[in-house]
């Protein structure tokens, strides 16, 4: 029987890490604990969120005896801005992702590079875009469907075709606060110019912007990734993987992809397949390719082809530590320009692959979809000579991995719903099952675990030890991005799991066949989540507010969480948070965002750094759902 | 004969604004000097450009000791990310602004509110847009057109449809370095994106991204903006006004228009024609109303109707100050917050009418294009009501104005240029008499001054001192926004401006009778200037890059205007700048946006802060222009 001795803990993986950071100092290399020493104290004003730098009249900042900017803006309209220009870049960075993979489903052909493999989801999409399908050739209406999507960008009227999944009450919410989003780009625009110079300073009318921009994202340009992914490179499915830094193999040549954008990855992973060049690898005295994934690239392309996952944001640069990484490959998002020194003080090559993201000092391949598979082929080579070069005096790779089942968007859950089902007496197909256990009170309800790492707490320990206190108390965790690779990490993605859960939900596991916490994707996946607990409260026949289903991000980092937390909170849905929004100089800013948000959509933050507060805090959350619905 | 005792002094500007200061003090209101001062000495890190606010792992700051943040980003990677965030703020605030229009457009109706003007210029880019126009309703076309023009925010693919007005060079130049403008929305959610955690760290990958999105705007969102509000409101030709806070009337009802978007206050400036409500104000005592226009709006309704202009960015408290003020009016972008506070100290009423800039303490009346025109009555109206609160004793109007000859848009250029063309000689409808001035040295060249004011330099002095020296130097001067209000302030918008500058330029005024500054409108009519470089190049045969032309931004404060300053450049035009770009924490950015930006587009910054020194570079860079031409 699994118990909690059988997790890797904290403390482990806070070992490998220092065995890694000897490395580093062995080599004279930085590393961001060091960085994020000598960035410490961080300036009040700017984690206050009262500094504002929108025109160079200033920078300004609110102090006791400053208390408005040169313009007038007082600390509400500076924190305000700055808070709704968080959630512009953190909606472009997702909706941009989503955009590059629309371009390339515009450019599937039969026998191409990038062709459909999810032909079924295809078509449900373009029916629900109107777009005809009866007899047509499959990619025909891939052309057709990318270019409706597309239009989602930058239609010049119209709202998110995607909101009609909402619930009715939704709709109906987003509509008469006005907050219903338009074109995603338009969202983005119109949140700069109302932050430009000499525009809006009412923190609520910021905030309200603020929640329909993060409403582009989350059921616009993140839901459009999600799908348009699952069409091009397949909806994931149950898969066994395993994770953390003792996935790379000593005596293999190590790619790791890094990253957001599955785009070129699936071309990466697809392309160290071919015998020609496992052969070569072994020409040059490695037993093979190892591609591991690490950040959301790797919770890509576990979910669809199970590549194991090397670790998460904090832990990129004990990656390449290793010494054991002859190639690390980036696409977009949350990838240290500091790769690049730190590769030079081993072997690594360092490849950057998108315009998005130009890193000096990496070598740059421009990925270009009609030639992905031979740039992917090429760099596997250039890889492979470079085995050769490792220096195996420096090579250190921690043995710590642990196994994990990942890949559980919303049609698996169904699926394993489906499996405990009565098909006499229920429909398939619903989320009921799980309604009645939560109803029943054999599971007190769900959290999704979601977000980054930030050294502003310790590094996965508050992920972990919600996550195991969650589960002790009945509770379902559905995770995305780096929570869901502290969880594969851990150990907690694996069905003997259950050992550590409460009572209730260890039978839930054992009936339905899951690990008790659910990998669902990448971060830009949050989006399975949204129709996750819109297909709860539709089947249960309640509002999303008022369902026992809460976000949690208790590390986040990025702009992206913040529209992410922003659009979780628009569909009703409460967040508690680990760390705090930057805008704790203004208390109308933090009532609003913490309360005022509730008279909007009828949810909001809650924000606690301690994570043991935060868990009592989401468990009260939960009971008091619970409690409103009688149950 | 005029001398330059003739025009208004700084001193006697300034001598102005210390008696409104005296009132302000009496009435205990703060005004933009005082928040200087308190705002003084500024952030060194935010004024360097090399603080970094786009992750919660940060803030951080590149210091001696820490010459990376946390993720590894280093001073040149902040300073490019902060610059490139500034250039799509400014680029998303013009083209909105367009947008608006473009909206407006598409709702127009014989007999509505808005109702298109110049049905020429309609035609015209319907032509260029390939709108079918033969035979059709005007509206039908407008409607078309407006469709068409909406789809540059957000078409999935292709460039800026204006790009192909600019000269073949230019758009060579745009297409082989990699920076032709897509969709405006699309270059702003990208340069977001680029700039989000964990993405571009290359200072030349941002500043590229940066010229292309400032393309978006000069030759696309501000382009739109100029050609729209023109076809709406009819293309402006040369009115006779005045400038200065000697335009408001102690004994009449005193309207203030402030912000940028015409489409609101040319409902204000119509309305307040109609008998009924000028009887209205008779019946309060009033001798009627009085509307004049501050920032933007009063460029652009000076040019329209002849309204009288009562100041630049920085004297907007002044206006209320004059406790004269029934009413100030504003719409979008570079409007005080601060104005909600002041204007409570007198009986003014502060009324904000757009979602784009909500203020709070403001009357809020959102401007609904199909009740615009009820609305503007009704508002009117308030201000009438409003005479009778007027606290007499609290008056001071300044009584400093000067004569002004407005609405120099391209076409009146040109139509000017046609009275000293021999058509039996030269094509008419060129700028070939220009040409011949500057080929002649009877005109040594031009110079586009353009931008804000802004508290790190004196106010207007840097803008007057320049045109001054730049007149005596027989340069004709085209200038817009609060530039373009300097020179009315100061009375060197009147052909008897003539006097102070040397005797070429004096001749050239004389015989195409203009003034030796030529008011080409509001700061989004920036795209008028390229147009007519892109004219003069064109009718010269050689390169935007090798024509005496510059622009000068001597007192430049918003984002836009980097932004704007971008697309000059970007156009092949160098820039002289009178304050520094927050980017000088980092040698690799001053050295791009300096020397680097020519080698891709062929124009670069002069950055001088002293304004004498920085025209003298002016004189130079234009002398080795045409020691260059060989003229």
């Amino acid at each position: 029987m699994k118990t909690l001795e059988d997790l890797t803990s904290i403390e482990q993986m806070e070992a490998d890490t220092a065995k890694l950071k000897e490395i580093a100092c062995s080599v004279c290399a930085e590393t961001w604990e060091d960085r994020n020493k000598k960035q410490t104290p961080h300036c009040k004003f700017g984690e206050d969120g009262i500094c504002c730098k929108n025109c160079s009249m200033g920078p300004c900042r609110i102090t006791p005896k400053a208390s408005r900017g040169i313009c007038g803006a007082d600390a509400h309209a500076i924190a305000a801005r700055n808070y709704a220009r968080t959630i512009a870049a953190g909606t472009s960075a997702h909706s941009d992702h989503a955009r590059e993979i629309l371009h390339i489903l515009h450019g599937t052909k039969a026998g191409g590079n990038y062709q459909v493999r999810d032909d079924q989801k295809l078509i449900r999409l373009a029916q629900e875009y109107g777009v005809p399908t009866e007899g047509r050739d499959i990619y025909d209406i891939a052309h057709e469907v990318a270019e409706v999507g597309l239009m989602e960008f930058g239609k010049p009227s119209g709202t998110q075709r995607f909101i009609k999944r909402a619930t009715e009450e939704r709709q109906q919410v987003w509509r008469e606060q006005g907050i219903e989003p338009r074109a995603i780009d338009r969202e983005i625009a119109t949140t700069l110019h109302m932050t430009h110079m000499g525009n809006s300073a009412d923190p609520e009318a910021l905030v309200r912007q603020g929640l329909r921009t993060s409403l582009s994202n989350g059921w616009g340009g993140s839901m459009l990734g999600t799908e348009i992914t699952d069409i091009l490179f397949g909806t994931p499915t149950v898969r066994t993987t395993e994770g953390n830094l003792g996935v790379l193999e000593k005596e293999m040549v190590n790619i790791v992809v890094h990253g957001h954008d599955p785009a070129f990855s699936e071309m990466v992973v697809t392309a160290a397949e071919i015998k020609e060049l496992v052969d070569y690898a072994k020409t040059k005295g490695a037993r093979g390719i190892n591609i591991v994934g690490l950040c959301c690239t790797a919770n890509e392309v576990a979910m669809r082809h199970g590549v194991r996952m090397a670790g998460n944001f904090l832990q990129q640069e004990n990656a390449i530590l290793t010494g054991a990484v002859e190639m690390m490959c980036v696409d977009v998002q949350c990838i240290f320009p500091a790769l690049a020194p730190l590769s030079e003080c081993f072997h690594t090559k360092f490849v950057t692959s998108s315009p998005i993201a130009r890193i000096p000092g990496s070598i740059y391949v421009e990925f270009k979809p009609e030639t992905a598979f031979d740039q992917a082929k090429d760099l596997i080579k250039m890889a492979i000579d470079n085995y050769q070069k490792r220096d195996t005096s420096k090579v250190f790779i921690p043995s710590t991995k642990q196994a994990a089942v990942v890949g559980y968007p919303n049609e698996q859950i169904i699926k394993h719903l489906d499996g405990v089902t009565n098909s006499h007496v229920d429909r398939i197909g619903s989320y009921r099952p799980a309604i009645d256990a939560i109803k029943a009170g054999v599971l007190r309800g769900a959290v999704a675990i979601v977000g980054c790492n930030n050294p502003r707490v310790r590094p996965d320990y508050s992920h972990f030890e919600i996550m195991k206190e969650l589960l002790q108390n009945d509770v379902l965790i559905v995770a995305t991005g780096c929570a869901a690779q502290l969880a594969t990490k851990a150990g907690l993605l694996t069905k003997d799991a259950k050992y550590v859960c409460g009572a209730g939900l260890r039978r839930v596991c054992e009936l339905v066949d899951i690990p008790p916490i659910l990998h669902m994707g990448a971060c830009v996946d949050i989006s399975r989540m949204m129709l996750l607990a819109t297909g709860i409260a539709k089947d249960w026949g309640v509002k999303t507010t008022e369902i026992p289903v809460v976000g949690c991000a208790p590390e986040w980092m990025s702009e992206k969480a913040v529209s992410i937390a922003n659009y979780v909170v628009s569909t009703g849905i409460d967040v508690y948070l680990g760390i705090e929004p930057q805008v704790k100089g203004s208390s109308q800013m933090m009532e609003l965002i913490t309360q005022g948000t509730r008279n909007i959509v009828g949810a909001g933050y809650i924000i606690n750094k301690d994570p043991h507060e935060l868990v009592k805090s989401i468990l009260e959350g939960l009971e008091a759902k619970r409690a409103a619905l009688g149950i």
